[in-house]
């Protein structure tokens, strides 16, 4: 493999500099992926093995990210349960028009086969771990038992989470019946992924944040360990990235993942202090840091890496998914920094 | 005063059972809100004393809790410092049609005289005392300088907080001397409500946790810290709460306030090690509870209580603003349960 530091800064293993790659790289900040979405639909793009692979691969080609991360949507995974997904194009992003809302809604979701199932997330894996020849890693990913749940309850993004929270404490065993399910097709998924080409995999809990400590614990934490536990066996690094749940990283590094990854409101170096080493970390700039000039973006990756301090297991990432307005000319500033100022840590 | 509970808990003196209020409390959970809101919009029942008076008293005597908390918006100081403010009655909430954009915009902002420009809030609260006759305490408050400078720069709401974000990372010495202005002004207007009546004040961090742990310190905390400095000499208790904050409740009990008050994703037992006997804690129900039945909504009070422990200085509050949807019966179960179960605490 041409550069494999990704892999080896995830099992913490000695790197000339930290790697680093961004959530939601492929996507509308980017150019050609604009263009792209003119001719095709969101949905459309991610269906077409051809197209998911080409969009994975342009922040690889255009920023110069150190593993490339396919491009496909967590939702597909409900739909590939028997939930209709639509996409309104006009924004608002993807939703469920029929949420799930009883216990015959979520008696009727199947485990699907991802082979059969979700068969065009498979053929985008192997053709783009064919076009990378080795030049990167591969990751591949799923959203978290939790966080795929609260979708498919509230039908889409929300404000108050009434409905899945509505379930978490009324209906408790109705909802660990909805989280067994999903922990399964999750690991189920993610085996499948790696059997088709992804190197790593990335565990998105986007919501579990929204819930208080203890609910976090019975409803997210436990779910993501079981979808670990399931897929441990396969020795790919397993990354477990939970948005707004600083209070958790001590128990986030106990799941059996390899990393941890980090919002930006944590701080890296408490956060290595806490973890010892037990995972590497993933993290943290804050996205907004992207609007600014590239010097001042250069003096936040210096910091990040003051705090990280020198030694290995720093994958450096955003704290989410790269807003889609982010001048591109400051992405790649961004990718160029880590590269450039990270080789004194190492 | 016949119900000075509230008073007691802020100073941590001794109380026969926990008091209760609810942020957001008058407003349009409640009927008799949404009748007077048919016949006025939102900035008429702020600017109309008498009417912003009578949906103060509304959930004082609806939902029986004990203390009131003055009917207003955190936007219309921005407002008497010279912006021009609108409320979109179809939804979407407050909003400034010019944002702040540049130096001139923020040199431009004058510092208001709360009794000139606020007078329709000092009435209300003067119309307030009187009415209420010592049943209960009368609360005012106001936002926090970075909450208010976040509304002030974004024009309204933010998903990215692109604008203010870029101002403190790209332009600091700018922010300071907004922020600066900032503290002054709720100083000034904190210290005004006081002297119309209010006999605690609260403030308002709502978005001071979209910053990294390094910026909130210096962009947020910090001004909070001013804006307590400014007022503490009248002597009237100082609530402090910063939503999704948990990283620095330490540090927010330092600022001076004799209340810090916590979001839903606090522990509240392990808040009430880390601040000793340094402050009171206010919280921290999650509004979602408010949806379930009964008997539910009175197990978490229970589980909150049990965690806060026995004794004193504790402020029962709902994690963050009730939502407009929550069924009044069940915000009166809340507030029951509350009154009920914490006897035994005391």
């Amino acid at each position: 493999m041409g550069n494999d530091l990704f892999l080896r800064a995830c099992l913490r293993q000695p790197t000339p500099r930290t790697p680093v790659w961004m959530m939601r790289q492929a996507g509308r900040y980017l150019p050609a992926y604009r263009e792209l979405r003119e001719k095709f639909d969101f949905l459309r793009l991610c269906k077409t093995p051809e197209l998911a692979s080409r969009v994975t691969l342009q922040p690889v080609e255009t920023v110069g990210v150190d593993a490339a991360i396919i491009f496909s949507d967590i939702l597909v995974l409900p739909e590939a349960m028997g939930m209709e997904l639509v996409v309104d194009e006009s924004g608002g992003g993807p939703r469920f028009p029929a949420p799930l809302r009883s216990a015959q809604d979520i008696a009727r979701l199947i485990q699907p086969d991802p082979a059969v199932h979700l068969n065009f997330v498979m053929e985008a894996l192997r053709i783009t771990r064919r076009e990378l020849n080795g030049s990167v890693p591969l990751i591949g990913f799923s959203g978290s038992p939790f966080t795929l749940a609260a979708y498919m309850v509230e039908g889409g993004r929300s404000a108050s989470f009434r409905f899945i929270k509505e379930i978490l404490y009324s209906c408790p065993s109705l909802a660990h019946a909805l989280l067994g399910k999903l922990s399964t097709a999750v690991s189920a998924y993610l085996n499948a992924q790696i059997e088709a080409g992804a190197q790593a995999v990335q565990i998105f809990d986007t919501w579990g944040g929204v819930l208080t400590g203890d609910a976090f614990r019975e409803f997210s934490l436990r779910y993501i360990g079981q979808a670990v536990g399931g897929i441990r066996a396969r020795g790919a690094p397993i990354i477990v990235f939970c948005k707004d749940c600083g209070h958790s990283i001590d128990a986030l590094a106990g799941t059996g993942c390899q990393v941890v990854g980090l919002d930006w409101t944590a701080d890296i170096g408490r956060a290595r202090k806490l973890v010892g080493d037990r995972v590497a970390l993933q993290g943290n700039l804050d996205l907004a840091i992207l609007y600014s000039a590239p010097g001042r973006i250069r003096e936040e990756v210096k910091n990040i890496l003051e705090k990280f301090g020198k030694g290995e297991g720093h994958i450096f990432n955003l704290g989410h998914g790269i807003h889609p307005d982010t001048p591109v000319e400051h992405a790649r500033e961004f990718i160029r920094a880590v590269h450039e100022e990270s080789v004194r840590y190492h």
